[in-house]
């Protein structure tokens, strides 16, 4: 055995982040994946790969708008596939309504009695989502023919005053944001009220955009967060083409229950939804602790 | 303390499912939350509940439309919300092409070579899609105007001449299927090549079905396997209309987390998708094991 | 590909816990694993194994204790391995004094005001213990020298006179049970307080006598329920004999965490602690689920 | 709604673990839940507490061996309660032996055969445990009457050379180590074998050595690695003491399997074994990844 081989304890002479998380790789379990997400996202980022980062779970409630907006002002990330909800909730953020700070032991039935709603540890208040449709329905209104949603998010973005309000940053940078799930929100509610007749968001036009964005001839990665739709739409579109070139997944799902959510990239790999060559590894972990290291970690090694 | 409040071994004289469940009550932990969704869904079913049954995870390929088919035809449930990869995989059951028993420990670049996609322990050979898609195009391709999920499929179902599929079934009896990530398939991949100019796959249609399914003045249950967007979907609609009288769920996804998935049906009171006063419990398991034993409870306690 | 090996939905033409059961090897996910679970369980019983039943987490309280004395009555387990908590748990039930069905969302300091514990959702009242002490107390100060746990649970088994007691049937029929842990336990202070000098539990006296059941020249099987030192204590025997020949695993937890309650069987045969040629499955399910319905199943196939 | 109350996004102006964590307190979910466990770590250090650690999983082979050293060395830490394996692997570390970095997805029949013993992703010689029997052999039959495991490790760390070894560090600051399963390892092998008559490993002892920590008069908290015999051993004194003062627990066990390992703090509260009015957090995490930040953390706000 070789003494590279070994595990070895980090050595905390240096406390960088950084550093840290590269003492990681000779450590085992989630701190080695994490060491080896944060080196293969490192690596696309430095070799100009273009970046999707899929997003679901509650992360912008639970506070993670302001990586996805420096990701993106950055360049750490090229598209974002995400979901309604993320959308709806950064849209409160952005009118600067914002969420509270709650917690999980409580009285359900008096906080609605309340008018406040949770999400696990935080609380919205129900007026928030009557100030997004104030803030939507003239812009849902004002629309005619057919819209991909990131044709719609960056009418969206482009009203928004918020400088870091990442909506408002994709449509400066024009960086396209994908909501395959827009409907599936509250969004989705004030589409099916104000819409006038004529205005579709055309999901299949969604996908053809995506297919347009997956055959491009640079090399492509995929950051997924958490399973779900996101991940499912951004890496379906490679059954049409030819498969990312490196991949990372932080997710709390495992992949003994069977669904795509758990499922290892590896399993990707089968439906040649990944190239075979391709790095990946998958994060077991919070995503709400996960990512703001995999952050630091980019910022201190672009420095 | 009285005795009827005393945790009791299961009594095995009878090995009846439903007894055996019953018996469970007076168990803690799973069993207990499986003793109380049976139950609390043989109410809903007693009751004459419209009872929405949403359905996410790879359950077609793990084998449960059987079930899916049989609890439409014995009117256990009344609406179906699932996901694109399961109408998929149903069609790709109902044109006897089937999924193949695989396992997980496997060489996937090797799959992916002979053509073999896995679904962590199910296999599905990749020709399989292109007789769903021989199947589809000319659906699709004869269409024409604004369709909904549930409209979609209709015409689907009615093409169909297996008398096991339940999108054959759902057609027959009426009965409405949703699908709000119909595009997250390879069913979407289809639509989007296929379709002609001026066929609209419309979810804000879903929505206002959805709504209408919502505003009935009768009892309305809703059954949640897996989360996801069936979940979110369904419930979501409530926070227009009144709540639900009743909710079960099964999940392998855990609250702290801080996803829908996992979140807690007391979670959803908060948002009035529940009504205060509604029973309801989540079944922490594997689908795959505790909807066979809750459909044999139900019929048990039907005969 | 073979009919015969394709997914297939469950029968339900029969109702029978092993019919349902043996349907889901068609099926994926944990029903297969369940089904396989049962298989090789029957398999293990039929042909007159020593099986040793590794029983961790709070299943006595949970109502399991019924299934653990009716699988000693019937032959389907040989030897018992179990933690100190479950032993205490076992006596709280055979002197009368019971589990109370409780829930886990309640006022924890109110419950201890009350003199009320909590095990997640069942209650049990501080003054079991001190029940437990006053049966304990002269058992412990009446013995001397040297006691294997087995020896020792053997003079508490003849004092208990609940004919349900799975303390007492092993006793009646010289069926060893190991508590590695005795001493973490409310039981293990008890031993300290009221153990005569000169008496000692001698736990490397366990490990001699567990190497000598592991030495028997006959087939010999291991059911793990729920990790722990139970798990590892009979599996480490194992390092000195020959691997067991058969071994099934119900857990909630999961490999990629790398602690020894979620590691894989397959693991086990790299440090020789199963035969290279050991059939084995693992069950990710909460065992009160599992368990009833694999009692169940060997039952009826004994019948 | 103060502002202060609101969900914030980081500030990554400055990229320092400390101020990347407490940025986390205006997250949510196990960000927020680390802040927590970080703050309350660094009030016991700061105000003297006498603290325990509890350490289960494969802690050692993983990689940590170097942070329980320092967190001694440092005076973060009072106490250490851990398991047979952690002392094994520690000893195969102090050796000079070392683990192996592996791979979990691996033939372990192979592995076997070339007597190569994995832990997920760890591998270890199998000849290591030889050089461990080599080592513990003439410690173990030199000695005569009764030790509890403090004190038999304080035998085995006077005897390591290796100045990272925390058990020789141990020794050389007399700081306690209980190992409650020292008998459910390879060492507890190697005392069954070598220990002459009369030599007694006396785990009551160690119930009365844990109980004089307990009743001293400063204040007392405990920081909770993984659960298993170390959480449930140091926290049941409690139940003879008056409770625990502050308490942080990481674990990837959840709370709905109603195990110890995954039970709340809040329920132990319910026992007394915290008191009702200590501070405590859970973090659901990998100790791989939760610990070293914790770890930095602790050192940046000492500095």
């Amino acid at each position: 055995m070789e003494h590279e081989d070994r595990v070895k304890s980090i050595d905390f002479s240096s406390l960088r982040v950084s550093d840290i998380i590269d003492g990681m790789h000779k450590n085992a379990f989630n701190a080695r994946r994490l060491a080896e997400a944060a080196k293969i996202f490192h690596k696309m980022v430095r070799n100009d790969y273009f970046i999707f980062l899929t997003l679901s779970g509650a992360m912008i409630p639970a506070g993670m708008r302001g990586i996805v907006a420096e990701m993106m002002r950055r360049g750490y990330i090229s598209c974002l596939v995400t979901t309604g909800a993320n959308i709806v909730h950064e849209i409160v953020e952005a009118l600067g309504i914002g969420h509270i700070i709650g917690r999980e032991n409580v009285d359900d039935i008096k906080l609605a009695e309340d008018n406040i709603n949770r999400i696990y540890d935080v609380f919205v208040a129900q007026n928030a989502f009557e100030e997004v449709e104030n803030f939507l329905a003239p812009i849902i209104s004002s629309l005619e023919g057919d819209y991909s949603t990131p044709e719609f998010l960056r009418e969206v973005g482009k009203k928004i005053d918020d400088r870091n309000s990442f909506l408002r940053i994709a449509w400066e940078k024009d960086i396209p944001i994908f909501c395959p799930t827009l409907h599936d929100s509250i969004a989705g509610l004030h589409l099916s009220i104000y819409r006038k007749k004529g205005f579709h968001i055309d999901f299949m036009r969604d996908i053809n955009q995506m297919l347009d964005l997956c055959f491009q001839k640079i090399p492509l990665g995929v950051v997924i967060v958490g399973g779900g739709v996101p991940k499912n739409f951004t890496l379906q579109a490679m059954l049409l083409a030819e498969g990312f070139d490196s991949a990372i997944q932080i997710t709390t799902d495992s992949p003994q229950w069977g669904g795509l959510s758990g499922a290892t990239l590896s399993e990707a790999k089968s439906w040649c939804k990944l190239k075979s060559e391709a790095e990946e590894v998958t994060v077991y972990c919070d995503a709400t602790l996960a990512l703001p290291f995999i952050y630091a970690y980019l910022v201190e090694k672009s420095q």
